[in-house]
């Protein structure tokens, strides 16, 4: 498998997976400084002109969540997800919905508002309200979505190396982490993990 | 098992999904005139004041494409999605995750521009940009998403009823579907379903 990442994106979390399930794969990187992503060789992979994308022998898969499930199922020795249980697997998926559906859009419009908006004005009202937008998101987290240790309770699953790729982000959009001690319990003991360690190593080399 | 759905929004999917199962359940309506959805008596069920949310007896799910698959995976003689093969099993949650991570929040920038913004200026802003931005998404579905007759080919899945209730919104959102004949003839074609003609008529009729 090949996947395709941009350091500090969303992307860490799928590189973080396929190290946990002791996967064989090529990380290649794709330089958002150059606008790679937008040119056609790459877009030719991925249409949307964004990372991840995990290129298998059945075909080309994007989106978090979905590349993270897949992982799991395809490498059910390493307990990534429940499996044979609808009701916690959906729980599973639940939350990474709900990282990529609120989560990261409300941190993505500090870097990415025209998206949403043509106007200078408009992207800078945008950027003034990341703070809040992300720490709401975070706060119900907190309160109510990470079990501990793990986010579904004892088990490690998908969840947690999602979790803690946006939590990378906390600082950078204004948001105080030491608001949410359980996040930030959870970020410290996520990044004292090997495929952790390796993942982000591996993607803050410097380009070759 | 009980749905919370409100009319015109995205819970339409997960109705028209539990029809196509011949599922049990209730629906529930929840009035956001009345900002239902804020108050006590729903936040306890979903402490994100958003639908769908589908009570069971294990406990409760929201994010729309967790909830579909839930279905799916609960009721596998409705053959909703290949639930033993993993690759084809992520193809659908990638549909799923882009409408709601890109597609749907495109959409919500029309009406609920207040989340990423203060400045009325801002939302006016973020409004006149939303005929271009859901335009592209579904520009993408068009061009290399939809594989015809349904989204996945064959087989009619989970994809089918969220793509239907995102295209819904078209017109409001001032895209021309005229620009996609090929989501106008799926919407065409989801409209003659006996389960989506019910789900509308449950959501449609007038409240109690």
């Amino acid at each position: 498998m090949k996947l395709f990442y941009a350091p500090h994106t969303c992307a860490l979390a799928s590189h973080i997976v396929l190290e946990e399930a002791c996967a064989s794969y090529v990380a290649v990187r794709i330089d958002f400084g150059a606008e790679e992503q937008l040119k056609p060789d790459y877009l030719a992979i991925n249409p949307k002109g964004r990372v991840p994308a995990l290129v298998t022998d059945q075909g080309t898969l994007t989106e978090t969540p979905a590349i993270l499930a897949f992982v799991a199922q395809s490498f059910p020795a390493a307990g990534l997800a429940p499996l044979n249980d609808p009701f916690n697997f959906a729980r599973i998926q639940s939350f990474n919905n709900y990282l990529c559906s609120t989560v990261h859009v409300a941190h993505a419009h500090r870097m990415r508002g025209y998206r949403w908006a043509d106007d200078r004005i408009a992207i800078e009202a945008m950027q003034r309200k990341v703070p809040q937008s992300v720490g709401d998101g975070f706060a119900l987290i907190e309160r109510g979505m990470l079990d501990g240790p793990w986010v579904m309770g004892d088990a490690y699953t998908i969840c947690d190396p999602y979790l803690f790729t946006l939590a990378q982000w906390l600082e950078a959009d204004g948001v105080d982490i030491s608001r949410f001690p359980r996040i930030a319990d959870h970020r410290l003991r996520m990044s004292q993990r090997p495929a952790v360690a390796k993942a982000i190593a591996i993607e803050t080399q410097p380009a070759t």
